[in-house]
């Protein structure tokens, strides 16, 4: 099991081989296998297959082809939907229209995913996670016609791989663990911890290309801008608000 | 393969014994081997071994035995902290304080966390989640010392286990999947898809303990209710904007 979450790369380009039935059972029942908060399973996947919707979803996932080229897309989703229906059929006040119950079915939904992963990866297909998400989650909830006290919180793209990506590069270790007690960071740290991947070939040709200086400006200046975080919290907020996660 | 996922149980009960070095670092490289968004891994895992910590992390996480028996207790947190200093490290100016980047970051902890689960289980350890966690991360952060930018998602004890509990059930996969649009419950539906669940042995001796009438008074009027999920709602709302993800 260890060596399917060590060879894990990001698959962007897909075969057109379907994805059997019995593969894709295996993988959800993976995913339901994961721990929930009071097994309460506070979280759905919505799958996608149909051309027409996938278009639909590859428009808000900002374009990106393997939307379309996967045979599967799985949108993660917090759900407290169908546990506040039971609670209101059995007698029970649900109290889960606040932000905890938003946290506790995200943190749901996301182990669920990373449970299908690896068990996708483990039978051989590629996957990969669409951060863009968050960024349209009104759109998606629009698309998926997802009801009030249900907001997507991730996305899998998944079949047969049709390149073998490299391995990405992690920082050491020791960038992410701390003992005890956090461990602030030195400058020295900063140094050390990032002269890999600062080092890289890759991330030369990316600095000349951008025509910046460093690569942490690729991250701030292009990718993940102040302009672009500050836009999609807003808009983040108002779709949790209006699923009714925050008293709305 | 799949098999250390399908035989998750959340394990209580520790033995003595401690977790090797090398068997550890196994587990966290495959933590740092999840997804994360733009490979910018913002997150830490804070590991706690020594009794003074575990005591004070036992308080805030409602005593549970677990968190003194086991050896290792791992905070994942979500972190923006190491990136934000490497930006200004390099003349890059991070636009990171929004609730954009706290859910980034909270994602990037949890699949992490996920990853080192299954790796756990597939070594022969037992692992259980503490969803305690965000109710009082407040305090972690003060026992952790978790400086601006962290803010603590989730946690797992992890050990060898001193039993082996049986599977918990899981509602049906058709509870949890939906095929191209979300199908919304009907009452036969909700009726059909708990009735596993409902008439367990279990739950009925869990209802007649609680003199209640059905299972989802347990959760709303015992384990979740309105009250606790409120006052832990704005109290965790609190530390992610004095931790700067709000403007705050």
């Amino acid at each position: 099991m260890i060596d399917a979450i060590l060879n894990h790369r990001s698959v962007r380009n897909y075969k057109n081989d379907p994805v059997s039935q019995s593969v894709l059972q295996e993988i959800l029942i993976a995913g339901t296998r994961a721990s929930t908060t009071g097994n309460m399973q506070v979280y759905s996947i919505v799958i996608t297959r149909e051309t027409v919707i996938k278009k639909q979803l590859w428009e808000v996932h900002f374009k990106q082809n393997m939307v379309l080229q996967a045979p599967l897309v799985l949108t993660f989703c917090a759900d407290f939907n169908r546990f506040i229906i039971w609670c209101l059929q059995r007698k029970a006040d649900p109290g889960y229209d606040n932000f905890l119950s938003f946290i506790t079915a995200a943190t749901d939904a996301l182990l669920a995913a990373q449970n299908c992963a690896v068990a996708a990866e483990s039978k051989g297909l590629g996957i990969c996670y669409l951060g863009t998400t968050t960024y349209n989650a009104d759109k998606i909830i629009d698309i998926l016609e997802l009801p009030r006290f249900v907001v997507p919180v991730t996305t899998l793209v998944m079949g047969y791989p049709a390149d073998n990506p490299e391995l990405t590069d992690r920082l050491p270790l020791e960038a992410v663990v701390h003992s005890e007690k956090y461990r602030n960071y030195t400058s020295d740290d900063i140094d050390r911890l990032y002269l890999d991947k600062e080092s890289s070939g890759l991330t030369s040709s990316l600095i000349e290309l951008n025509s910046l200086e460093t690569l942490a400006q690729i991250f701030t200046d292009k990718r993940y801008t102040r302009k672009d975080n500050e836009y999609f919290s807003q808009k983040y907020l108002d779709v949790i608000r209006k699923q009714g996660f925050l008293g709305g």
